[in-house]
């Protein structure tokens, strides 16, 4: 998404979407909300509260109506959701959703796996979905984000190969995207991938329609790979605070990259979050209380900040 | 170093030195061995095998000189070790170590606290040991390294002038160094800082003088620090099997960078380290059987290989 002003790098946090959709635990909404809270209060801009799926499936998230509108109300805050198809984007844009994220997986066998659909089915969504938004006045209207899971690689298929993510990203914004996001699901990207993929999309559709990734720590690489994204003008990285949710196939390894890791290495590099790293790992506490029995990863927050230390800006 | 035939990026393996003095266990010399070879067979070209230091100060290196002969009779291996002062280079030179490496602490209040010497009186020792050399007949001259530590900022003085290290790294070459490396013994280093330092040590010294970096994963930015070390022309890196050893200041972060993960990512990115990543890990098996209470880190370990990944070259 376009940056807000006085922040060089938008770090968009995920843990109460897909943190909270990989554990079984259900953290009771009104604990959720004091989350939320603690994050915006630590400077977070944007915040993926929940998905709008049924919630049979996802009975974790079945109040994200309830936390949208709950976001809504702090100034400042970007408030996104994911949702699968047109309902969940209706419902999303009842609740006041700024930011409606779909998720396409590259790898056609992935899609079939884990959202039941051919890539023609979650096309024919995308046009429903533009549709819907291009009803809507223009002040009104969420920024709809095409986002390419296992755009790095796939556990069922094996390497994805590059002009596949790119086909996709153009078939997406010529259904109605905004933008378009890559995501390593799998925690199979390297650096020098990211790059090359990156600037493949960008020569595509564009580098400004291009600007987020959601990447994964499983191989210890999430931060290496987001140097590899800044290199090529990423401006947008998905995290979650404590690493939420953990990574099934990698004891001790968190699922996204953890946000106060993120935000430690950008603040230290000179790069403006608009967060307050102290403050965000105090959130922390607030997210362990809720979840006692969830482990929380970082390194950032174990370690302490170097003596000296001091923020960008 | 100058880099071996076949390969892009020249992994030094620090474990037998730096993960086996920072635990409190004496690992057998029969057991180094098998483990010296293990890494060998995976591939390993480098490896810091010991420190001549006195045995009362680290009874765990106390056996380097064998270590050192042994590891000579593997051709194709380049043996490395520790040296503190001219004595140390000697005993060095005697075994028959390949490369020396004589570390200097950047924050001289650092210096003082752990090696008990100004700069002045190791710069004396830095003169003496290119004496020594020099006296040498060529073919038998050892590599000699002078190793800048707290290069990226220290835990008593926190942030340490880049024109400090810039300054130290002229003096070393002057004194008669061959080349210089950068330690990031704090984990304080971020990316645009590597970046940054290591640029402004090749404009005073030349980029052919300083190309290894040594880095921590205390904060979690080891590998980061690594892609940062790459674009600006890095070719060495030290990282420790299993990041042995771990950091003091940080449950459940390595101290090195763990070697495992950094050949993944470098052999994933299309860059030949001459190292079998399966045997490396493989390698584990010998480290793990000699320490068994000694935890091991790294991610890749854990979560395996992609599928269908493939190594470079």
């Amino acid at each position: 998404m376009l940056l807000m002003e006085g922040i060089d790098i938008l770090v968009s946090e995920v843990g109460p979407r897909d943190g909270l959709q990989s554990i079984s635990a259900i953290m009771p909404t009104a604990q959720k909300i004091r989350w939320i809270d603690a994050l915006v209060a630590a400077g977070v801009r944007e915040i993926e509260v929940g998905s709008f799926v049924p919630a049979k499936l996802l009975p974790q998230l079945a109040d994200t109506g309830e936390i949208v509108r709950h976001a809504r109300r702090h100034a400042g805050l970007h408030v996104a959701a994911l949702v699968p198809n047109a309902k969940g984007a209706q419902a999303a844009i009842d609740a006041g959703a700024q930011k409606i994220t779909l998720p396409l997986s590259a790898s056609e066998t992935h899609s079939l796996k884990n959202l039941r659909r051919t890539h023609a089915q979650v096309f024919d969504e995308v046009a429903e979905i533009a549709g819907l938004l291009s009803a809507l006045p223009h002040g009104q209207r969420p920024a709809f984000e095409g986002a390419i899971s296992t755009a790095f690689g796939c556990t069922i298929e094996g390497a994805v190969p590059e002009e596949t993510v790119v086909a996709l990203s153009e078939k997406l914004m010529a259904l109605g995207c905004d933008e378009i996001g890559l995501s390593d699901t799998t925690g199979y990207a390297n650096p020098a991938q990211v790059k090359r993929l990156v600037r493949a999309v960008h020569t595509a559709i564009g580098s400004d329609r291009m600007t987020g990734l959601h990447l994964h720590n499983t191989r210890g690489l999430g931060l290496a790979n987001v140097v590899a994204g800044l290199e090529v003008g990423i401006s947008t990285f998905d995290a979650s605070q404590g690493g939420l949710g953990g990574c099934p196939f990698a004891p001790g390894a968190s699922g996204n990259i953890v946000s106060e890791d993120l935000v430690f290495m950008l603040e230290a590099m000179g790069l403006r979050t608009g967060i307050d790293i102290e403050k965000l790992i105090d959130a922390r506490a607030t997210l362990a209380a809720a979840l006692p029995d969830e482990p929380l990863y970082g390194f950032t927050p174990d370690a302490g900040l170097p003596l000296g230390y001091s923020p960008a800006g």
